[in-house]
């Protein structure tokens, strides 16, 4: 949950009044988002988003983002669209902060996953995929795997203090992916964070993909391997091969996975694993104790990367 | 801000589902409210507020909340009322918690206080000091005169770790005050918290008042003393005289202020103060450092009450 920051009521109603949106009859900030400061807008012609851009996202990054959903929606992709402004921009400033309206999604985000939600996920993430592909503005994957070595570094050895043994296996990980970790697989627009809290559904159907706050350029697959990792293991810790069965099942059935893509998944998956991880891992060392946000457990991640080092083929992830 | 609990999707279809209210279209939690979880909950119908009471709220008082605001919406008092289930009731459980729907209030509460915001306020609670006089179940002041004695005790001598000497300047002015607090000025139901997170205004209008969560019996003008210390200073600490006038002529416009409340407001206005600067200081002592709300600082409050302490007489109030 996060709302970092407060809004004075003179300075939103100035803010408002440059759009299209009627009168504001309400501003509450929500427990959405971790990056950003997010409140739900009401007007008298109905609802919004109003996101304030805290210091974690950079500003120069927002064309991409607010472009982006704005040409995936526009290709039948359901996601939160930027309004534009009477001035037709769609970033502003509020309260010192980029800030942009944008439109309200109808649906919840799924708090325990069913197999029909990896199905519909698995679907509308290819259908994303293939949205995204004409898409002009470009942004490197600063967590991809190049990303990993300088995260890893500045952890030092600290990992050794939440579980025994963390730093040699992290630097044997990264050592193997590095060296093995494919370049040639079909590339494109990602999402890279796919977790629950960011699909939306309204009762058994998808009803949208929020917090596009992580897209940028990598290859496809890897968007699957991360849902693997966010969607596919119980809460126990268990791997659950129907929920990933399903999910490829879905994207399959929109965009079908090539040989080489279906090969490196194994190894995509570890990626994936050792991503998440990473970025928890030094969040957990890092954040101090009056942080809004509580920092995610790194170990979850570890129990993950473990179960894709055990695996041997794509069978293992339901592929037939 | 607080969201304390998560809700699954077949939890709260099936909650809903006892309601008249239409299909859920989203549920969103609110950062607003440190004692409850929050959610604005949107259906086909309209918005709706879905609180879960945490343990922070006796499950016992829940009927004289509910009820009142019912018994104040009844007689003009805007302020959020409970939604009658199908069942006729309007607490059930959800998430192992008890669980109200309630309407959903226009409006936004003031970030920055002008001197109309005070006016409005204080005939929005003279209004509300009349309308629950008839109001038929009755629930003590936890946080009253006789509540602040094992509060104090409780923080032992750990408030000289705050500010030097705060232990032998609270014991002598809580003995003072018990001995000088008086028992005989009008009562009734005060709202006890209005705070300004707690009263919603629509432009220059006041729209709503809302969290009756203090509220109780007791002398009236108890009310006007909490609000002096919550409306009335300056960001810098400085009392404004101007928003206090206003405040106390707004509220004698709708009830007129007896000789004796006139006379108490100084010694009435020192107890408020004493009284959120113990439950700050409680707080600050006791919170642990994983909590999701950071605890206000006490400080704030002895300031204030060292401001009353000076004063001579209720002009110091803009009382003509």
């Amino acid at each position: 949950m996060a709302v970092y920051t407060d809004i004075s009521d003179e300075d939103l109603t100035a803010f408002v009044a440059r759009y299209d949106i009627g009168e504001v009859l309400s501003c509450k900030g929500i427990a959405e988002g971790v990056e950003n400061s997010n409140f739900l807008l009401s007007t008298d012609q109905g609802q919004f988003i109003l996101t304030l851009y805290e210091k974690r996202v950079d500003a120069d990054d927002l064309p991409f983002f607010l472009g982006l959903t704005e040409h995936l929606s526009a290709r039948g992709v359901p996601c939160p669209i930027p309004v534009h402004a009477r001035d037709g921009q769609v970033l502003h400033t509020l309260s010192n902060r980029p800030a942009a309206i944008v439109t309200f999604l109808i649906g919840m985000w799924p708090k325990r996953i069913h197999t029909y939600h990896c199905e519909e996920l698995g679907r509308a993430m290819a259908q994303m995929h293939g949205a995204g592909g004409d898409f002009a503005i470009r942004r490197a994957n600063a967590l991809g795997v190049s990303g990993w070595r300088p995260l890893l570094d500045s952890c030092g050895d600290a990992g050794d203090g939440v579980v025994a043994g963390m730093t040699a296996l992290l630097h044997a990980e990264l050592d193997h992916l590095e060296s093995a970790w494919p370049t040639d697989l079909p590339s494109g627009v990602i999402h890279a964070d796919l977790f629950p809290d960011n699909v939306f559904f309204r009762g058994e159907a998808l009803s949208g993909l929020i917090d596009f706050y992580f897209a940028c350029n990598d290859q496809l697959a890897f968007d699957l391997a991360i849902c693997l990792n966010a969607w596919c293991f119980e809460p126990d810790g268990a791997f659950n091969i129907t929920k990933a069965r399903k999910l490829l099942r879905g994207y399959r059935q929109v965009r079908e996975l090539s040989g080489a893509e279906m090969a490196a998944l194994p190894l995509l998956a570890r990626g994936a694993a050792l991503r998440f991880l990473l970025t928890r891992l030094y969040d957990w060392l890092n954040t101090s104790e009056n942080a809004l946000v509580t920092p995610k457990d790194p170990r979850e991640y570890l129990k993950k990367l473990r179960f894709h080092q055990a695996v041997r083929g794509p069978g293992a992830y339901g592929l037939d």
